[in-house]
């Protein structure tokens, strides 16, 4: 079946009218309505609230016409149920109470069971489902190193010194905690595509952190059984992580429909790393959304015109939008995406857009 | 005239008789003796007492064997006397009482004279450079960017949310901000070279927070004017940075004699990307000197097998040693470093190393 979202066919590299475009972290603090919510409730009420949920979720496609929503969500959230006792800090981040760094440490996480642990996510896919219509939402996890990362700091960390030391030194412990992981990771995402997701994307927000070689010894085996697993839903998987030049081949032979870029990797030389089995969404430098919207218009032309004709392409940012973004840019912004044609196009079609650029 | 320091000499791809090694941040928190003095004096105190600045300069060589001292320092300190008011936060970096955002703010900092501005650093090099006889002295400066990332945040970002709005929508007030951060490195250095520095090094550890085409347009015509001026005074010059994967190649460009890798771009693949007429540096992942000697052996000697043969390459780390290194590891990893041959090995040189490594 054909969707009618340029996003969806986007994803399968199928012709589509224009670029498709949304933006990660796009329900956040540079939107009024937003900040307001966060002046009565904390982040996690937030995200556990199903109305609160709905609403930040479908706002962004309300008010900047994005071409998808993403669920308002954290990728700490499926671990509380699984036993692990943390709080998100304003302006810093998760903070573990008990950090997990030995086999014992370990057996205290149990099994994820989505439906039964966190009911009001899956109330709020529905509803945010309803209310978008036509519009697809993607449903949101962590992947297995970076919430391991979490676990074995204690919170955020800028070296990775606990984490690297448990993978290098007591590998059987860490190969265990990635596949305690990675099955939550897939029963949290499998949960999200019956309630209603239309595709999904796994955060791995860290990853650049790590050498290849690591990347390919100690991280790799259980990201291909995430995407195994998650492909066989049928729905297109979306792989994301920052930092990550080095890492871009190695990722994509994981097996995503869609790999994220940051913004630090020019979006034409990704394309020449993994070849054209693989879409490509990204990759803005979010920093731009701070400034006049003429940068914005300069640095977003240069990756569109990079991927013109390209028919696997969702444009995007490099991270998530940053709190001091204008939201008129945003606006702005999804216009101008919406300018440059999706499918390959014509020489006609192509020499348009071109003009409509310079 | 041929230096008889193998340091020296793989700096300019000529041959030498063993791979040389030492270590970014050799002098740190990770030695019992530099603990104790920070008990008694703060970091600048430290930098800034010629006898002192000896001490910890030239320890790591007697303690460890390295291959060439670097000067102890940090890459704000040129920055005081041209009128920046700064300090040094523990466990955290520089904070800037003043953050430079504007033209007037520019205006305010003066032309660095490093022999009248800091008398004690060059004293301290020359007393450097006696201590340590036939062993050299690497020269220590920050690189424009980074230091104007100071400036411009008025501390460490993760972000660098001012730096790229000044550099974008004050393109002019950009430049003149970089001549003039650029002037100050090149005197820095210089004086550094006219007092018994053999080499230099410049720093430029946030250089990676840019994508390649905004590192050619805003940063490279000052790094080439840098590398002109520096290598004029006939030492090999070094250039360091992190997150640099997609850079490197524009980093080359810009003329030094030895490039620094970081520990997640692979060694072999800098290599391939920037040709061979550079000398690499680099790149054990730092957090591997915190666990077991195994570990530190295995990874360095993945990185040393990649580089068998190569003439023009300088073991170190991708970034400097953390504080929670086992001073032992490094110990064992200058002598593990020295089993491999330095020059165009004949094959039975190499394959004696294969085997030692093995």
């Amino acid at each position: 079946m054909i969707s009618t979202s340029r996003f969806i066919e986007a994803c399968w590299g199928r012709p589509h009218d224009k670029v498709p475009v949304w933006f990660m972290r796009q329900a956040g603090r540079y939107q009024d309505g937003y900040r307001k919510l966060r002046q009565q409730y904390s982040f996690l009420e937030m995200a556990h609230n199903p109305d609160i949920c709905t609403e930040v979720s479908c706002r962004p496609v309300e008010e900047l016409g994005v071409d998808a929503a993403i669920l308002f969500s954290d990728i700490m959230i499926p671990l509380g149920p699984m036993g692990v006792d943390f709080e998100i800090r304003e302006h810093f981040g998760p903070v573990i109470a008990h950090p997990v760094r030995t086999g014992r440490d370990l057996k205290q996480l149990r099994v994820l069971e989505p439906e039964d642990d966190l009911p009001e996510v899956f109330e709020a896919i529905e509803k945010i489902c309803e209310r978008l219509g036509a519009i697809p939402l993607i449903g949101f996890a962590g992947a297995p190193f970076t919430l391991a990362s979490y676990l074995i700091e204690g919170g955020p960390s800028k070296n990775y010194l606990h984490t690297k030391r448990l993978m290098w030194e007591q590998p059987e412990v860490w190969r265990q905690l990635m596949d305690v992981l990675a099955d939550a990771t897939v029963r949290h995402l499998s949960a999200q595509v019956r309630h209603g997701a239309q595709a999904v994307q796994v955060f791995d927000s860290w990853i650049g952190a790590l050498p290849v070689d690591d990347y390919r010894k100690y991280v790799m085996p259980s990201m291909r059984a995430v995407f195994a697993k998650l492909n066989a839903l049928q729905v297109p998987t979306i792989y994301f992580g920052t930092g990550t030049a080095s890492l871009l081949h190695a990722m994509k032979e994981t097996g995503p429909t869609v790999l994220g870029v940051d913004w630090r990797t020019p979006i034409r030389q990704a394309r020449s790393t993994v070849g054209s089995e693989v879409t490509l969404q990204g990759n803005l430098d979010p920093m731009t959304l701070v400034c006049e919207w003429d940068i914005v218009k300069e640095h977003s032309t240069a990756i569109l015109q990079d991927m013109l004709g390209d028919p696997a392409f969702i444009f995007n940012l490099g991270h998530g939008v940053p709190p001091e973004a204008h939201p008129d840019n945003l606006k702005r912004l999804v216009e101008w995406v919406h300018q440059f044609p999706g499918t390959p196009a014509s020489q006609e079609v192509a020499d348009r857009a071109k003009g409509a650029s310079l």
